[in-house]
């Protein structure tokens, strides 16, 4: 059930059966020369829709924007700074608590967001029992990276060994191309590819990362790999899901 | 073009050619027994491709959620706080202005963003001048309701006259049953609508307005109608893209 | 009623008979080289006075200060961020809200301020509704433009026709001369005056604006045209101050 | 030469001469049974028009509203927070020193506004060196009370001896008789007040201070004593603001 | 009794004899060619624990960062902007408060603390009724000044005159060598010392303060001296913290 | 080398040897019947020093309160919002960049500070090349957690199993006995601990850990594993501090 398609009125009703939603978060940022700046958008939409399917749960709309700051040397990111991220959650989580929700289940694409978010969640949970709405101490936050799944990461890490890297990856180039095949992108790819520097600031990361890439041969993704690190992760975070649901408040 | 389909290469060869951008900005807010809670993204989302295709422009992810408290005291209604919204549009800008961007045409479908809007467009004009990225005052930024356009007000005027309303109007509704036909919904509306209530608080909306409808019959809405709105506003804000990019800086 | 000439007894008193006030709110800009920088400041005290002698209502200190961003690229002019002036209306309506009072009416001298204000007052409704004070949902807003009575405009019209403007206009310099005749000012006008162009950044502003004018002949102004503007003013937010008292809560 | 009765052209011809400027800064607050809730602001803007008539400077618009969360128990009181008058006063400073002025002189009607005024200087100086306008290290900003002076001081001691207390104290009520003659209050004022609580949040202000006296005697004000004060303290603040003007930058 | 030793246990049994808390402040700050960084802090920290001792009162552990902006032009200073610290009072506050804890008694080594120490006061008061914690407006905050304690400041004009100057003084620096006596330091002082000139910018600051002494001479400060200040400042603010917890809330 | 024990003439020298500096974060929050409230900065803390006396370097004064939002149901608890806590190491990190630091080694006792202070290094990050500071592009953060050094992880496992938990631990109430062998506490400790259950609010915190440990044996802590923790995680930090010394900029 996609929140966006309802009524009010049928959310009403669906409050009666549950008090959980899912979040997909993703990131607007450069993804190499191959993979789509929408990438982790893209695949924490896709995946949120299909846990959202399998569980009968709700879906918000999508946070296309995240904590992106230090890709930002690269044109095309878009990013929140991290308190303005931190308030965005704050007030998606406040309207909604305030309407009954209880479980916020996020379903996160970027590694980067989840500090903020974390953060986000302890501002949140304080915020709500200051201003005493009913059920404030019930309320649950909680990330669920479905490139952290453990389903994903053994196929990864099967299919691409330590080429998977970890920005602009086969794996999640791979969702996207599942998702949206006319989007699949060709450009060169250089052999080395930079790998193991830390991430500061915007201007460090693009000097030594300058494809954007860290450690990634997206070369290797193809949409048949997408289709199957989507179906793991949408399998192991609706699991997930339950058992977030089942957490006693 | 869309940014979340492009790579940051192809961004950076766009800005060769433009520095111009479309952002649509909608609303997860209550519109009534039938509307979609998802209504102004929707409408903001498919009119500001519709743009993007005809102008070439490149168009980035929507906001979803907006400024819609007043909404918030109907169940699904996910709303900003002012202040975070402002937070949020200046990160996006200035993300994008240090890029390289400097016209920011944001197509909009709902009423109660335009005054944060504006205000967040004040506030972020003099944080680029204060940061002093290059060509800060060169920044345009610019609101455009595609509900406001003439073509579409007297369409409106035709096919609905008064039972247009100001919210969960049959417009807006035909627009998304021209882009969802799926998600038509079917619920009784009272022949009574509440209407000419100004706008304060959250209970204060919902005590006039019980329904979640300002004086409209979105029951005269069909996608066939939406389809009409849809080209009319596409035609008429790709002109406005197109003359806002000429105005000097 | 003045709040700043009274006790707080007899506000305690006043809110026996009534919970509304009225607060006005200018701008401290330059408005072309014979506009008085308090402009909007002394035509929205006056006119506030004059409505509050004539409805009986306690009317509170000027906000002397709003948003005007765009006009600093010229000297003289003070600004409030638009976050600033949030907090500041935000600040201003616990305070009054707190002692009982539940209609803010806020007679505008400045077109820049609008937005703003109306990001504030949904800011300050939720705050209020969070803080839980007595009453919450029964504070009411409103933002009484005086150069948008539809009785001021036509005379404006009637009087310069399209030499009016839209800023540093006849009507509100006449205003001024009404109020203060004795800061009457002369300088030479250049008989070209820019016009059309939309509203940018400081610097943007300054030069498409060269002496702060837009499109308006302030020469036209006199101060019996001043006292004829500032009667409608007051008649008009009269009635309009009574309705809004009027409306249901 | 008052900031609001000038034009830009004016203020830049000023800038020639000199760098500074006066700001009068009062408060909105209860002032006991007889004392006007304006009397901070009537004082202070009084006052710094005088000095500006003494020295030659420009005086700005008045603070109409401070930092009084201490006295909003009583109706009729407005306050600021102490963040939000940071902002105020950082915008205020930063729109003036970005178009040349370097000394600020606030001239203050109330001891409740020191420490947010003083914190504010602070975190302005910080945020001009960091935003890094021309001339920002040269900035300076002082704050003088009038209520302070030496001369005021002697002659509230020799005319009331203790009964001048530390609010709502005959000398203030005796310059605002002296400006506002017609608006002089009589109401019954118990002869035993409460004096030396310390003051905390505003429910333990009003209930150790059930009139909102604190160890005064207002009735002990006359016009003919408010004219002396206001005397004294122009003299003395004129003096001081040429000092402020000669310290080296 | 020291809170960072002690268990959650035993300040929950505290809280049954006491509602009171001491919290020492300081800085981290420049002190002159042989004032230790870390003096405002060490002093308070010290003075504080002696308090604690003779007062049975449990002590916090000390803030060592305050505002000391106007010092940042020299190494090693570090400092919180003023509404930062406002945040990090309230916050200390918030979460003591709700706790049980309602007076609040800061022991403060640094002039530069105490104006956004009082507004941070403001800003709790009223967020604490906002809240709406149980006792919120009983809650007591103080600012005890050890380098203002009568006895202090009498035994500094006897041991040193004029020398003691206003900054890195004799005094303060004689307590941190009883403190430590093994980081006594040693380096050129010049004889004379600038003195006189207010506080500024950070810039502006270290212009007229080449060295960071404020009309102080440093070198006259002794260990013993330092034994004499912090006995006769523990003494001193422990009357004065038995009082503070005889204010009547 | 310790800030606080330093003068700014011996940090102007050791700038010229190193742009590193490492700064110690705890927390203020319950730990337990028999953990110290102030564990996790007593053990930051001493780590810290030890690391800066094996590797010459700086070492801060610590931050004793993070954010421990979670333990506020407990008394004695103190924490810091996040977006408190990320402006409190803005404003650190801001004041020392200017003085030339580049390299920030926060070393952390405390599990619940990571997500915070990883979104402070990404606004600070942004707002040092925002204020373009010198170098700013070339600062660098990392948080260095003692009590995830492998090391110390080994011996945990090897001395206490699953007795370790994941609050109020043997190993950091060891590191405490070791610093403050005169604290050390006994309380009953029932031989049921509760574990597992994730982190929200505060009151869920307490309802689920009603004692505070969480899957714990601190009885088995002893000063001489305390000593042994500390040995180990000075020396594996030491090394890390080198190597983030010699992490290209």
């Amino acid at each position: 059930m996609l929140l966006h398609l309802s009524t009010w009125q049928e959310v009403e009703a669906y409050l009666q059966q549950s008090t959980g939603i899912i979040l997909p978060i993703g990131s607007t940022e450069q993804h190499g020369p191959t993979g789509l700046i929408g990438t982790d958008a893209i695949c924490a939409e896709a995946i949120a829709r299909g846990v959202g399917e399998v569980t009968q749960a709700i879906v918000s709309p999508t946070i296309n924007v995240g904590m992106a700051l230090h890709h930002t040397a690269f044109p095309g990111t878009m990013s929140l700074r991290p308190r303005t991220l931190i308030l965005l959650v704050r007030d998606y989580i406040t309207s909604l608590a305030k309407a009954g929700f209880t479980k916020f289940y996020f379903i996160n694409g970027h590694g980067g967001n989840i500090a903020t978010l974390k953060a986000a969640f302890s501002e949140t949970y304080a915020y709500l029992e200051d201003i005493q709405i009913p059920h404030a101490a019930r309320v649950q936050c909680h990330v669920a990276n479905w490139f952290m799944c453990g389903s994903v990461y053994r196929l990864a890490k099967e299919l691409y060994g330590d080429k998977e890297g970890s920005h602009a990856t086969p794996s999640e180039v791979a969702v996207t191309q599942y998702i949206y095949p006319e989007a699949i992108k060709q450009a060169p790819l250089s052999p080395e590819v930079a790998s193991g520097h830390r991430i500061y600031s915007a201007t460090d990361f693009r000097t030594h990362y300058p494809d954007g890439r860290m450690g990634s041969d997206p070369a290797l993704a193809t949409p048949e790999h997408g289709k199957q690190f989507y179906e793991l992760a949408v399998k192991e975070l609706s699991t997930g899901y339950w058992e977030f649901l089942q957490e006693k408040t």
